[in-house]
């Protein structure tokens, strides 16, 4: 079987440090060009991604890795052109444009896939069916990290458009989608917001479920110097408790570390979106953000002193 | 035909003003109870709408009249019990709420109308007819009033989930995405929030779409105590001028005012929930409701004086 011609649109870091590696390791895939403002990246490579789609033979997808903002009309006009189309998190900068790269998607006949990378560790499914048609009695998201040692001198993440802590927090929001057995919503938000900064660098929300009575709880804050963790636990009615740590990459299902294994988060992003181009068909979940916009449309805003990052 | 019995959840100024005198004035329908917290209302009058629903025999419907927040866990046991649900504007507090109802009515077969009233002055299809299959060259909203004239001792306005100018704003918004030719989509919006308020007091918002390439503009502001306007002004690239005015009451093409006539808002709004009910089908457009939250994701914030109102 031929494999697939692909392309990065967007060649940088986590480009480099994800995507291709994960291209080139699917042998259903082929790596056929990338594109970026540098210029820099897997050859042939390009400045201007509309040349690269002129001039690439017999390209049939692209992976979108640049930031949110540009990310709508290089997916419209990729679409259009007959591509399907991967997009890294969150997947556009509003949700009124990934609802119509969905419509999209689906006119033109091509895969989309709004890929939550976070979602595809292992234990995140193992998760997902230890909680399967249970009732909830609370869960606890903590998203706390280190603003400093993750995005130094990262300032766009302050400015509008940003997500600031919601960058990190919407992959926790990501897995709490997939692994809570019911809808979640937001109840209301609490923001905490540098002096000077348009997003917020602290957020504490509460949510609620028809499949749940008791506390559910998400706390992001990029202020912790000490103790970083990236947990998610939750009690069931009947006394267990599903624990996930470091970011959704292992499980403890009543205090015992549940064995998992996979192949890793972006493997299994591209065995998915070659799933997805065999079934011709998209999967666009735009849950995660559309909580964010909800904490936005509910929360209250605080604001503190300014931050140095 | 035996009218449909329809009840008011949350019956207060707005629905004894339109929802009551539209209901009583379409044959189709005959207004079988309400429910309110101070129990005032058109008999059987109740303070619990649970106990209205146990209680009232033959009930087919419910219009919810009730703030924002309360409304999805009132519309989704509505429509559990097999009711067919219309909601006032905004439909609810977030976005997943009303995407959820959504859902909910489908799998229930039941009709849910997420009404937008602006759209329903006769002007606002006649301006759409005027503009379909339209290149754009530019819109320009202006929905500026007086906060005070309108909203006096209203503190809720500025609390978290109040939607501050965003509350009449959203009407303007669900004429635009009614008449415009294409998708809206938010590129950046200015948010002027008064000290101590949650929500803004005026939002400078740049539209953009794949259907025009000159400027889409929309400003809410309520601060105008003199000179107060609710237009939509949209020029074409063939130099036609359609212009909406008065909240879309009037409409003008070249500067010729049109004659257009209706039965009014509500009373259209009452014909239409009929007509989805008898055509087993929903209403649900969330797109006024989804640029609002856009212009949060993406906007920038100043802070300004504080207001009294």
């Amino acid at each position: 079987m031929r494999p697939i011609r692909i392309a990065i649109i967007g060649y940088g870091k986590i480009a480099a440090d994800q995507h291709e590696p994960s291209i080139r390791g699917n042998p259903r895939l082929e790596l056929a060009a990338s594109s970026s403002r540098s210029g820099k990246g897997p050859k042939p490579a390009f400045t201007d991604w509309r040349e690269m789609l002129r001039s690439v033979d017999g390209l049939e997808a692209v992976a979108i890795t640049t930031p949110p903002k540009p990310r709508y009309e290089i997916a419209r006009e990729c679409l259009a052109a007959g591509l399907h189309v991967l997009l890294e998190k969150p997947p556009c900068a509003t949700l009124s444009e990934i609802e119509d790269l969905a419509c999209l998607a689906d006119a033109r006949q091509r895969t989309l896939f709004a890929t939550w990378h976070a979602r595809h560790n292992a234990a995140v499914p193992a998760a997902a069916q230890a909680l399967a048609g249970q009732q909830i009695e609370s869960m606890e998201i903590k998203w706390h990290e280190d603003v400093r040692k993750w995005h130094p001198g990262q300032t766009w993440i302050w400015d509008a458009g940003g997500f600031g802590v919601f960058d990190p927090g919407i992959n926790a929001l990501s897995i709490a989608t997939a692994i809570f057995p019911g809808s979640l919503f937001v109840a209301g938000a609490k923001l905490t917001v540098p002096k000077g900064a348009q997003t917020p660098i602290a957020a504490d929300i509460v949510l609620e479920s028809a499949e749940s009575c008791g506390d559910l709880a998400c706390s992001l804050d990029w202020r912790r110097t000490e103790g970083e963790e990236w947990t998610i636990r939750t009690r069931t009615a009947t006394g267990s408790e599903v624990l996930l740590t470091e970011g959704g990459a292992r499980l403890f299902v009543d205090g015992t570390e549940q064995p998992v294994s996979g192949i890793g988060e972006y493997p299994d992003i591209y065995r998915r979106f070659v799933e997805l181009i065999d079934e011709r068909r998209s999967d666009v979940d735009v849950r995660p953000l559309r909580l964010v916009a909800d904490c936005l449309l509910v929360g209250t805003s605080e604001t503190v002193e300014p931050i140095d990052v």
